[in-house]
């Protein structure tokens, strides 16, 4: 794709009609998603950019996209440097452009419903110096303008069981009801897609490779909900799912709604980091009382019941099983120059598919990386940079299965051919520093971001490092990232509880040669000994061989090499039975102890 | 002391002429001060309670008090349970406790000049639940009636010269007034003390331990200034120090200005954390914009130039041999039995106070804890409670030292007699703890949050921990405590910058047994290696044998040991000229090679 002038030329002349000297276009949904559904790619409709984030400025005579780090040569790539400048969102971010660029007192648009109460506050006050107003649309400009754009998806809305969710909807807002009845609010406005989901054992196919409807709630106080949703999607066993304190509405009644219930006086728990300013906008308007407080849902999602935690037990064993099938493919027909990035991620979802009684869809684009295009973080492989598996280069592939009953995410990275004395060395440290936060134990109350250091403590030592977070989240056949669990430099202050699942992934990238990452899902759970303080330690929930070929063992202790016999021995215990016949005898190769 | 019933009373009767319900008295002072002057202590003055840390709440039939954990003891003790009841405020916390006891639709008052914007919301948003307005009083009632509350101090403010400041006041004016532009604001309202006293280069002596003088100040984008400070501290020697652009005012006309300040439609850059509501006040109801942003002497003030450095570097040295003069003395007394808590605060002082030329005073009260007193954490030494140092018992001492070229914070840990096995295998756990931290190497932008495990891992490993943050930050001849840098589980997000100084005080604490902490304070440098990445480490600051008698050599590493014997070798090169000739044998004796 790239920039179609007749596209801006258009946005201009509504930009025009609406009084406005300029718009802002962010990537996201009215849901604050991070995976957004076609309707919502409004950013690639106009600019002709189609990375995953980003977002851009356009000024009637002028116009600029900003984007991170990793989707620099993607935006030149595909933006005509005529018509729309390109920059780094952090040396020269989109609100300072504005300034630069639109004229005294100019009045720019914004859509509401893609923006929180946040930004505007650090928009009107940036903007202020200028005396820059900023404009809440009506309609958004570029849906009036664009055409063919998709209707927002129209799939069925179905029922989670409660063998997989292990906790009935009812129990849920009962939960949530006497959460709000203490918070003294009446009913809390749920945006987010996945709360969604969660609140009402539902899940859907409206948004790539991660299975929620695209949906409103309302959950009030006396354990009673609204559900937001556009009738052709519910049908009469998902009525019975959701029974009788179940109110189904329109979709589009949601901001009415939340006027009346304003209107009427009542107190509505919202949270400022996930509902959009149109939802503050609504009931404020309307004389709602507002407690800002956290999306109830979120935190208990994070936890997962001990139904969602063998859920994710059996759902590993199943891909690991995958995994091994496909490096077991890959050992064979990879040294054979058989094997392109494309075919690799091809093949993946092949091995994974035998278990399609529970699998459902990857659980994001699965990243395939063959040699310099290991090093690419968030690398999309396609026709245009497809790379053949070469002999003594590295192979990076980070993909996951939603399965019914638990949500995967695993990285291998491995040699085809010989590894050179410095791939074996950053893949040894980046190794140590997976066991090492994967064997840690932590006292209760410790936030993710405080065990990050031990991830990277190994390579920092000879002044390495990876520019990622270490660990993230992840759902219950829900998100593959999920907050508010994470492990980071800037991770949250949230402290990590037995039952959260996040991901061990420290890395190491060399521009232009290779990539490594090593990534396993953990279970967070309580030290089971007396000891003074209450413990928590991680359960290692992903299986899968971790190469021995590009292991330095010279600069491993010994209880690093324990771990790593250790957990091959489990590995093979545990997939022996389950991995195809011809799969058996590789496996028993690759855990063989070092 | 314990609760006077009569001054409950007199602030009732107060209370009742306010027409008021109720009053929270928290204890701080306009200055959102850690540590407040006599006429601050409202809290002591109402309830009997000492401690530095506290809340209350008084109604007209009920009163109550709200500690954290290291008071409890202390609360029981001090104040009458007929009179006040107390509360941990965690478990039952103070704005609960009035929702609970006030009447429906009261009125509770509190000291606008006393709380932080973020307080008053939480507070009038939980007040609403029963119709209770939250009053910002004009006059504080406890004043009114607290007949001989001591006058704020009247302490000389004096100069801080240029050679320990490293950088003139103007420079630093000019700095923030760039800042200022930059951000479209035309003032910062500057209410911390340390603030003020940094952005002016200027001293005092208003504060137990603090050399900070009592004043507020607006700093203006033109790079001139105004300082809030009583007249009858200047002399013509600060006047001249101050120079032309400074213009000096009394510290009672500051609300006024800020007032006429908002009257001019000006713009004030105010900061939510450090300013208190009266500010926002007195600049909002004058139609003054805000810009809210953190207190921009904050950051500048954290990074060190390197006059400040190398002052602390020699502040260390100096610090450090009187360590060792009052280690040595401890070695040969503490043994004999004379030796109990109080003396040894004042023998320490002694030590110190051969430099006097450069020395003020005590950095913060000394925390001198002999067997179960060294497991309080934040124990104070008195009458009531001092204790011998008794054979086979630890004593731990947590000092420090404001010098006019740097402030010192120290903590050794030693055992008088014999130890025990358990106490050898916790000391040395925190020791490489302390080790760890110490010898990292961390990515340009790491916070110290981030790096709190490293030093916890070895206590968490064997089901321990410790109930503190692992290090703060230390001003330059200012407050031992100082942000926005910090070490802890639940730290700062602010990355760590070359040239912060910070202290590494890894501890385990037994009750009712002993206590053990290993503190020195480190400095920020870069790594100067070429690196992939820009790596920082920290350099050693505090030079002091640490007790060998307590280590257990079986569970160090090689490195460690070699940490260990390094650290003492400089320990004795750098003191051994300095400190007195009886104590130099002890000195080789305690840094011997282990």
């Amino acid at each position: 794709m790239t920039t179609k002038p007749e596209r801006l030329k258009a946005l201009r002349e509504e930009l025009n009609r609406q009084q406005l000297d300029g718009f802002i276009i962010p990537l996201t949904d009215e849901h604050m998603s991070e995976y957004v559904g076609a309707y919502a790619h409004r950013l690639a409709w106009v600019t002709g950019f189609e990375g995953s984030a980003g977002n851009a400025a356009i000024l009637l005579d002028k116009a600029a996209l900003f984007v991170d780090g990793r989707y620099t040569l993607q935006a030149k790539d595909q933006i005509d440097p005529n018509l729309i400048e390109d920059h780094h969102f952090e040396t020269y971010p989109l609100l300072d452009w504005v300034l630069d660029h639109a004229p005294e007192g100019a009045r720019i648009g914004y859509d509401a419903e893609l923006a929180t109460v946040g930004w505007q506050q650090t928009a009107t006050q940036k903007f202020a110096k200028k005396n820059i107003n900023l404009i809440s649309v009506e309609t958004n400009p570029v849906d009036q303008v664009w055409n063919d754009q998709p209707s927002a998806p129209l799939d069925m809305v179905i029922p989670h069981a409660d063998k997989y969710a292990g906790q009935s909807a009812a129990d849920k807002r009962s939960e949530i009801a006497s959460h709000l009845r203490e918070k003294g609010a009446d009913a809390a406005i749920i945006t987010m897609l996945d709360s969604v989901a969660w609140a009402f054992n539902i899940r859907g196919s409206d948004v790539d490779n991660t299975p929620v409807p695209h949906a409103f709630a309302v959950l009030k106080n006396n354990e009673s909900a609204v559900l937001f949703v556009n009738d052709q999607k519910v049908d009469e066993n998902l009525r019975v799912h959701l029974g009788n304190s179940v109110e189904i509405k329109p979709r589009d009644a949601f901001y009415q709604y939340l006027s009346e219930f304003g209107a009427a006086g009542k107190t509505a728990l919202v949270d400022p980091m996930s509902n959009n300013a149109k939802v503050f906008e609504a009931l404020e308007s309307a004389g709602a009382r507002l407690i800002e407080s956290a999306d109830p849902c979120i935190i208990r999602k994070a936890v997962k019941n001990t139904t969602e935690q063998q859920g994710s037990r059996d759902a590993h064993v199943r891909d690991g099983a995958a995994i091994c099938d496909f490096l077991h493919w890959l050992s064979v027909e990879g040294p054979k120059g058989n094997v392109d990035e494309l075919k690799a991620i091809d093949h993946l979802w092949n091995c994974r598919s035998r278990f399609s009684d529970l699998l459902r869809s990857s659980s994001f684009d699965t990243i395939s990386g063959s040699g310099p295009n290991g090093a690419i973080v968030h690398y999309r492989a396609s026709e245009a940079t497809n790379r053949k598996l070469e002999i003594d280069n590295i192979f990076l592939i980070d993909s996951g299965g939603q399965y019914l009953d638990g949500t995967t995410d695993i990285t291998r990275t491995v040699i085809i051919g010989t590894p050179t004395n410095e791939m074996k060395d950053r893949f040894t440290r980046v190794l140590k520093g997976h066991i090492a936060l994967s064997t840690t134990k932590f006292a209760h109350g410790t936030s993710g971001h405080a065990l990050d250091s031990i991830a990277r403590h190994p390579l920092w030592q000879v002044g390495l490092d990876y520019d990622h977070g270490t660990g993230h989240g992840v759902g219950s056949f829900l998100a593959v990232h999920e907050g508010p669990q994470r492990i980071a430099k800037f991770g949250s202050p949230v402290p990590l509880e037995p039952g959260m699942i996040l991901s061990n992934e420290p890395g190491y990238y060399k521009a232009g040669e290779y990539g490594i990452r090593i990534e396993n899902l953990v279970l967070v759970r309580q030290v089971d000994e007396e000891t003074e303080y209450t413990m928590h330690e991680f359960e290692n929930l992903t299986w899968a061989p971790i190469d021995r070929n590009l292991i330095d063992t010279t600069i491993m202790t010994a209880p690093e090499r324990e771990w790593l016999n250790t957990y091959h021995q489990k590995t093979y215990d545990k997939l022996k039975d389950i991995v195809l016949p011809e799969t058996l005898e590789w496996l028993k190769y690759a855990t063989a102890p070092i």
